[in-house]
């Protein structure tokens, strides 16, 4: 099964596909996360990309291969607006099955981009039941946020972009949701780097990357929950726990308070705007890390779709409480 | 006169000097702020300089040929942080003077950086006599913040760094405070891609620029005021006057109102974190400019030090109220 799972190559050939539609993004190093934490601190900002996240690469990837006129997708945010973004690019046709609780302005966007906006349920499963019907009845192709070799290698993009623009990477860290970012990452960086170390980041209380590796094989975690929505699929794919078994050097697990900390941070101390998922991968820098990570670290910031309310928040909370290591 | 005039071949040295120092900013997309304004927006991010801000291009490369082991500079803000964090990278001994009424954060940062701290007056004018005094007394350099080839020069490889990042640019608007950003940036784009015009943009009450060049000689208008507070001096200097009587193709005028909408939209619809003077360059794209500015656009967004308290201001105040053209 190995010849399923992309490599280098596969992620140079979705590197040129992508070109001029996601953006290499910049990777900037943050002097004052760097005085923070006592590490030489990285940032790679995918917060930049068009839709404000990095899922465009892999989903520009997998949809711009495909044969079919009509692509639908389930998602209750991210990614649904790339798919979306992808498909009026390529002019074709979409359908996003979302929550019924979802984010209005998602929404709204997903609707601007030409996207037909079909609300189903509370729960992935339900979404994702709903979204291969509709495939079925209309022959669409179902696009699968992570678990899809084509998606991987377009999210590979964005760790062989990393390779090129900084040397004597000691760690990349990376936030975990179905795992597509990290395998990709993964993939370019032992290919590249092979010394550098690739660490997953991911909420406590949906320890899908942690569970999976230490039992070797795929665990399903029962309500998974945080604040970080982009982290809360209840099990990494079949595919993307192949690569993360083989590539990936190990994971930390995060509390909410630590996500929310780092969020505050990374507005607050480095200037970025970054989704609870997107600063994740600074928690472990700030909580005093349960091993250690070297001197010259990545933090992929995954995405920038905070809500307006919850940078509120992040403002209006005293941050001179905060305490570092 | 024309030769204390740096060039191309001075803005060079100076990329060469401040490298690795001063950081080669991002120039990103801003697919929303396209979308918004109807051009194809490039943000050029200052405000991820050490420091925070662009001025640390031109405070490195003036304090690293200085032969003296002293330096001393007047300011309320930024400059100082500038010449004080290259102060200490060059291990020289700092003084800051600044006024009586300056932001505590920045009086405890350039502390940080190991400087010399004296309160003097409110106006520009007072620190700067006391600054001098303190030159002639201890035998330091006097940094002026703007009127001095080297920090032109130095401020200059923003501009060269633009022309490395983007061909075919139609127009790059800078934030006009003494003028030594755009005296740089102009100079730059005017050697190596001369057909891009270059405006500058000033506060209504700080309107140096505008009437310097009607006037045809250097302008000194009362008691300028602005949200945007390094868009304040009185006048530009005559090397800075020179350079834009020559190289710069016209300017903008934008209001309190103009700038605090710009700030506003950086960060809600970009995602930007600016300081007033460095969303500064939007406004005349969102209030429909007075002339035709053209397709591709560069904004420089010269700093993102604004305060807590203003940040907080701008996520409060209604978004949805904005008109653009």
């Amino acid at each position: 099964m190995r010849e399923d799972l992309p490599g280098l190559k596969e992620i140079e050939a979705a590197a040129d596909r992508i070109a001029g539609v996601a953006s290499r993004t910049p990777l900037v190093e943050s002097p004052s996360l760097s005085r923070l934490t006592g590490h030489e601190v990285y940032l790679k900002l995918e917060c930049f990309q068009p839709v404000r996240v990095f899922k465009i690469r892999g989903a520009y990837n997998k949809v711009s291969r495909l044969r079919q006129s009509r692509v639908v997708a389930a998602s209750s945010g991210n990614h649904g607006l790339a798919v979306a973004y992808s498909s009026r690019l390529l002019s074709k046709k979409c359908t996003v099955v979302i929550p019924e609780n979802a984010v209005v302005e998602k929404v709204n966007t997903m609707a601007e981009y030409g996207a037909e906006v079909v609300k189903a349920g509370r729960y992935s499963s339900e979404r994702e039941a709903v979204a291969k019907k509709i495939a079925e009845a209309t022959g669409a192709a179902f696009i699968h946020p992570f678990n899809d070799p084509d998606v991987i290698a377009g999210q590979g993009t964005c760790g062989l972009e990393i390779t090129h623009q900084l040397d004597d990477i000691d760690a990349v860290l990376v936030p975990v949701g179905g795992g597509g970012l990290i395998s990709g990452v993964s993939t370019a960086l032992k290919a590249v780097q092979p010394k550098t170390k690739v660490y997953g980041v991911e909420p406590e209380a949906a320890p899908k990357l942690t569970e999976s590796l230490r039992a070797k094989r795929v665990i399903t975690v029962s309500s998974p929950a945080s604040v970080a929505d982009g982290l809360i699929p209840s099990a990494l794919g079949d595919l993307t726990y192949k690569v993360c078994s083989r590539k990936v050097d190990g994971s930390f697990m995060v509390s909410e308070d630590d996500i929310l900390r780092a969020t505050r941070t990374m507005i607050r101390e480095a200037g970025i705007i970054a989704e609870p998922s997107g600063a994740a991968p600074l928690a472990p820098l700030l909580s005093g890390p349960s091993r250690p990570i070297g001197r010259r670290v990545v933090l992929v910031v995954s995405g920038g779709n905070i809500s307006h309310d919850l940078l509120l928040k992040m403002l209006q909370s005293p941050l001179s409480k905060e305490r570092y290591p």
